[in-house]
Parts: C-alpha cells; structure tokens; sequence
C-alpha cells in the first residue's frame, strides 16, 4: 500500500467508529490489511481507540501483528493476556523479538513462558535473555544455518534442499568447526557460482565481518551501514563460539532510533515516546523538563535583577534585551546541533575539535559583525540614540563567540564525562547565551550609558 | 576496526602532519586501511588536510574510496579530476552513485564520461540519468539478473554458475517476460531448497513488493522498513518493464538523512551539512537563519514596546517577562518536536488530530496550573508581591495553552501548505510563544497593577 493508505484507513476506522458498526473494521484488520499495517494503524490511534482495535483482531491473528508493533505497545498488550494465549502467540516470534519482549513481563510469567518450550528453544532464548537489549546479543536471532568446512558444496546444496525454507535474510551460511567455532561464512551468491566439486573451506571467506556479542547496538550499526551488511554472525568475545547472526531490518531499526534520540533528546522527549500516550505519562514526561528548563529562566532573569536600577532609568533596554539573549540561542544551538550529530558519526574528536572551535569563532565573529551592524542600524532609528545602537552591536558580538565556544567545547565535554550531549547540551547552552546576552547588554548599558 | 579506531588514526594523521612526515599517512591511506575507513578519515578531516590526504592517496586507490564519500565531498574531488582520470575511476561505481554524482557536474564532462562507454552502459546510465534523486529511479542499480518463467530450477542453477560473480546483495532473481516484463520474483532461499525439476513459474513469488520509478525516496525507505526487504524490483509506472533494483544499503542512506532531516532542519541546517565546510560556506549558510531569527526577535520586542510605560513603571516586570517566554518557548517545541516525527511517519493525519490537539492542550494546562504555582510562590517570595505572582502565574498558564495549540497544529498547516515544517516550523512557534508570552504578561500587569 502506498503510505498515504495508513492516514486514509485510519479515517475510515474513526468514521466507523463513530457510526457504531466494526463490520469493516473487522474486515480491515483480521485479513483485508497485512500484519504490518495492521501494526501501524494500531500504533496511529489514541489509546482508547487502540484497545477497541485490538480487541476486534481475532486471536489467530493477534501473533502477527504483535511481531510489528513497537516494543512499548506491544508489551502493553501483552501484560492483559493470560499465560495461555502468550505462549500461543509468542510462537509467532523471532528468538530476538520474543527475548526483548520478555525483558517487560514479570518474572513469572517469563518462566511460565519458558517451560512451555522444547529444551532447546529455552536454552537460546535463556541465552539471549541474558545480553543487554542494546547489544550485539540483544539483536541477535539464533535462526542460523551452519555447515562444516571439510564437505563439498554438492553436499551443501543437497543438505539445503533438505530444508522447507531458510530462515529470512538469510544470505550465507556459517562456517564452524566441531566445537561450533566460527571459521567463515559461505555467501549464498558465491555457493551459486561455484563447481559444486570443490569444498566449504576452498572457497569459504575468512576475512569476514564478525561481531562479538557485547558490541554496543550502536556500533552494531555502524558496522552494518560502513561494510554494507545483510547480516553478520555473533561470537562470544572469548570462546569465539557462534552464538548467532544479527539481519539487516534489526540494524535498521537501531539506526532511526540513533538518528531521532538527537532530536528526541534535545527537546526532553524519551525515543521509546509513543506519539499517543495518555495523557498522564505524557504530562509526568514533560513536566519534568520544564521544570529543568525553570531554573536556566530564573537564572537569566536573576542576571537581569542585577541590572534593576539601569533598567529603571533607560526603559529601551527592557525591550531590546530579548533579541541580544534570542541570538546566542539560535546561533548557539546550529553548532551544537552540527557538533552533537558529529560526535554521534564519531566524526569529531581531539584531533580536530581545535580546528572546528577555531571555525566556529571566525563565523561567529562574521555574522555577529553582520547581524550587529543591521541590529545597532535598527535600534539608532527605533530609539533614536546612537549610545544604544553600539552597546547592542558590541553585546551581540560578544553573546555570539561565548555561543560559537559553548556550542563547539559543552557537547565535547559532556561525552567525555559520560553525559548524553544531545539530552543536556541545549539546556546548558540555553542558560550561557541568556546569561551571556543579558549581561554583556545590560552590563555595557550600565558602564556606558549611565 | 572498532570505531573508535577512526578517531586513533584521526590523532595519527594530525601529529604526523605536525612533524611533516607522510610515510606512515600513505601507509594508513593506500592498503593498510580498507577503503571505507579511508573515507571516513577524509570526512572527518577539515578542508585543507582533507585536500593533503586526498594528494597522498595513490591514483589506483582513488576509485574505490570515493565510492564510500558522502556525496558532497565526492564532487569537490571529481571536479578537480582531468577527464581522463574520472573516466576510469568512474569504472569503481555502481550505476547509481555514479549517476548521482554525475548530476553535480559539468554538462560537458557528463557527455564525455558517456561516449566512453559501451552502449549498454551508456543506455542504462542515461536512463537513470533522467530520474530525480531523490525518487526510486535515482536510487536504484541496473545490475539485475533476470530470468525466464518457463525454465527449470536446474537450467537456472546452472545459468548462475557461468557466472564468475552476482551482483551485491542479491537475495533474488527477477523473473521477466519476453518483454521484459516483470512476472515475479525468485529468492535465492527458496531456489535454494526447492527440487531442481520445477519450473521458474512454479515456485516465483507473484506477490511481491514492486516499486515504481518515480515512487519518493522516503516512501521506498518506509516499505522497506515495514516489509523488511533486501532488495526490491523497479519497474516504469505505466509499461511494468524493469528497469532495475534498490538495495537495502542505499535505502540506510535515505533512513538515516531523513532522520537527521528533521534534527538539522529545526536548527535551520542542511541534511547535506560537512560537519567540517569551510568557514564560507558555514557563514552564508547561518547568516540566513540568524536572519529569519531576527524578524522573530523585533516582533518580540515591538511587542515588548507596547507596554514601555508599564515596564518604566515596575521594573520587576522587565526581569520576570523572559521566564514566560521562555517557558512557553520549551512547552511548545516539545509538542512540536512530536508532531513534527509522527507527520515524518505518517502517523498524523485529520483523524487522530483531533485527539492530539485536546491531549496536549490538557497537558498544557496540567503543567501550566504546576509550573504557574511553582512560579508564583518564587515571585511572590523575590519581589515580595502577590499582585506580580497571580499575573504571571496567569501569564504562564495562557503561553502554555498557546504553545499546545500552536505546536500542534502549525506542524500539520505547514504539511498541507506543501512547506516542511521541520523548517519554518521552530522558527514560528518561538514567535508565537514570545509574542503572547510578552503580551499576556505585560498585558495583564496593565490591566492589574496599574
């Protein structure tokens, strides 16, 4: 379906809905729609709405689209079903998908969950559960297709067509030796073109990229996206056993997720944020960055009282005082932003962050020469005194290099300290350019025009 | 290399520079690092190192490192290339990219990069020429294999093994008629296990995921995501000939821009952004935002001078109103932040605005009544007036309902108007957000206290 089709089927769900009759509704989600867009209408509506939708899914169908659904949404139904019906479904699940839901639900009922699988599934699963979510382990799928070294690929071959299918993405097998080591993979497009006479290890590749099971996801990523990946087997760091193989669509979603936590972060909202959560868990979410957010206002406006008896006397400096403060936010914040999605690509080190600083302060230094002249231009007409015009050009210079030097150095030492730059960087910068801007203009009023 | 090895040889490169030596930088940038981390180094090297590390790379080298540069630094380099050099380096790209880069090039040096090909290459090259860049055309790679229906598994097992090599992930055939009409497809797994007596027709998927030429790139990229694919056909819209295929590696690169788009646009930077540009380009670039910003900011401030005999009078207005705007300033880019991502997923639309629209005005005041308390039992107790504490509790509460109206529903105004909100979106709303900030403060505080 083309992307629109979710907006246009999410109308005619509401206009159901509020006809009173679910006979299309039904139709659209138990058959009419595939899974996947099943899970996206759910993940489109309001939480009451969602609930109604998900009860008019039939329990056959409930596994699939379970599978699609976000991790958040989908543990929230989750935690409604009874044992039964989750060992049901969880059927439907990818060892990596089902572990990452489990890590949700109380310890019980994972048990529950557990020994209703063979010994060997419990095993991989247990395994699994045991990595971080945010780890090659967490990623990882144990659905892998391995062969021996010593045999030909005409036994290769035959031995695959002994299978019903192989497991998705599935786009080499994996090499191991008898104490399950991983040796090489075996690409399915080099298999295709090979005499079929000739062994597993003539013509294996050795020099392939292997990912060790406490690799941070993030890096995981940036493996997958520098050596263009469709998949990639997991050892364990010490024994070199493999435990599994992590597919391109997991990789995928790590990288939106790492991609939006910048944006995400620097406004104070969580990736994990549901763009329909109710309203409480919305409201606790928010009110606690405006209360981080009170104390950087308060400490501008404490800067600001120190200047009370130079305001009292010159009224125009109340009124311009916000853009000098505006400014140094903006300019400030397009260098942080620029400098957080280095840092983020590892872009940015030691090497040439003097380089970069360096940058920063000549462009700052350009446009704030710029922007004070048309500024100070401005204000000489509006106020009609010339001594304001300079204070305020001198004031914008000033807040634009303090702006430049927070924007490059604070998301620096924030990582180095082994504080996310991208959650705490604006409100810090935010504080400086207010500071800043407020006392240098109000400061300079006071030397100078007093 | 783990990544933060990038970073290491960054350090590498710069003292070797410092002490003037370049045996070990050729050595890093000719074999001893492969060509994808080359490219990184480059990328995170200011202009004029970039430029002296490009000079130490060895002509037959060349090639396949500017197959991994962003496309931007890519140009710069290919531009200073006689046309001699460009023509064999170009023979390192896959159709795609070097159909992307030639688009940033001369006429001139286009026509004779083509006459120096083959016909077929030349043809396919033209074709994808004629696409935009950011459509699935521009995306797409003619290195297809294509088969017949009406063969056995055996003929096409033996087809693919006079090939010496298939194409980069290829996880599919492409079954196509005499016309070269796409009929299914075949994957490489289910070949794989199937008996080799069947015929190409009898196990083809039939329903599979086609993409028409002219489809957005970021629609290519969310049925990607949503159908987990490696690979998908592309056909012409209204002949359903092929024309070629899209890889899931090139569909990351749209992922992650258009990701990133959202986060730089907000900060009025390009997708396209060097974290390392020259000072310039980085000027004129800010200088236009900063500009746009300072509309913004004499709005605020004209508003500010409506109430210039108010201010003169109590002067604690003037050091209280910042908290106000700022406060509404954070309130709504939170919101907008959100609305911004889930139009960006498809998820908004006029069905669900509704309920959006009323969550947040409910959280805005729930957070509204808190903070205005909070903000109030400060006042009162700093300026020890509780005429000032009800105004701007009063104040804070109006700028926080018009933060969630506005960030709301300027986000999806914006969309429908054809104009990218992520863009024009924060620059708006911080006008809003000061405009009636300053003007239900200063307002009230006339009403009420004069």
């Amino acid at each position: 379906m083309s992307e629109q089709d979710n907006l246009n089927h999410l109308q005619t769900i509401t206009e159901s809905l509020e006809a009173g009759t679910t006979v299309q509704i039904r139709y659209l989600l138990n058959g009419a729609l595939p899974a996947q867009d099943v899970a996206r209408l759910l993940e489109s509506s309001p939480p009451k709405e969602r609930k109604l939708l998900w009860e008019l899914i039939e329990a056959k169908n409930e596994g699939e689209v379970l599978q699609y659904l976000s991790e958040e949404i989908g543990v929230q139904f989750l935690k409604d079903m009874d044992t039964e019906r989750l060992i049901a479904v969880s059927e439907h699940f990818e060892s990596d998908d089902l572990a990452d839901l489990l890590q949700h639900l109380p310890e019980t009922i994972v048990k529950e969950v557990l020994a209703s699988m063979t010994a060997q599934d419990r095993m991989r699963l247990e395994a699994l559960l045991s990595y971080s979510e945010d780890s090659a382990g967490g990623l990882m799928n144990t659905d892998t297709i391995t062969i021996r070294p010593n045999i030909t690929l005409d036994i290769v071959l035959r031995y695959l067509r002994r299978h019903s299918k192989l497991p998705d993405m599935t786009d080499s097998l994996l090499v191991v030796s008898r104490s399950d080591r991983l040796l090489g993979i075996l690409p399915l497009t080099r298999l295709l073109v090979s005499d079929v006479n000739l062994t597993v290890r003539d013509i294996m590749e050795t020099d392939c990229t292997v990912i060790k099971a406490d690799t941070p996801a993030n890096e995981v990523a940036q493996i997958f996206e520098k050596m263009d990946l469709v998949s990639a087997p997991v050892v364990d760091g010490t024994t070199q056993k493999l435990l599994g193989r992590i597919t391109i669509d997991d990789v995928v979603d790590v990288i939106r997720d790492e991609a939006e936590h910048s944006m995400l972060s620097m406004a104070g909202l969580d990736e994990d944020e549901d763009t329909f959560s109710p309203i409480l868990k919305t409201t606790r979410r928010r009110a606690v960055w405006l209360g981080i957010n009170l104390v950087t206002a308060f400490i501008a406006s404490y800067v600001i009282g120190l200047f009370q008896d130079t305001l009292d006397q010159v009224v125009a400096l109340a009124i311009l005082m916000p853009i000098v403060a505006s400014m140094g936010g903006i300019a400030g914040s397009q260098v942080l932003t620029l400098v957080i999605r280095g840092i983020a690509l590892n872009q940015i080190g030691s090497a040439n962050a003097r380089w970069l600083l360096n940058r920063e302060l000549i462009v700052g230094l350009i446009n704030g020469l710029l922007w004070a002249t048309v500024i100070a231009a401005l204000t000489a007409v509006w106020f009609d005194n010339i001594k304001i015009a300079y204070i305020i050009a001198g004031a914008i210079i000033i807040n634009l290099l303090f702006a430049a030097t927070t924007g490059t150095l604070l998301p620096i030492l924030l990582k180095k300290l082994g504080i996310d730059p991208a959650l705490a960087g604006s409100v810090i910068l935010t504080t400086v350019t207010d500071v800043v801007g407020f006392l240098s203009f109000l400061g300079l009023a006071t030397i100078f025009l007093i």
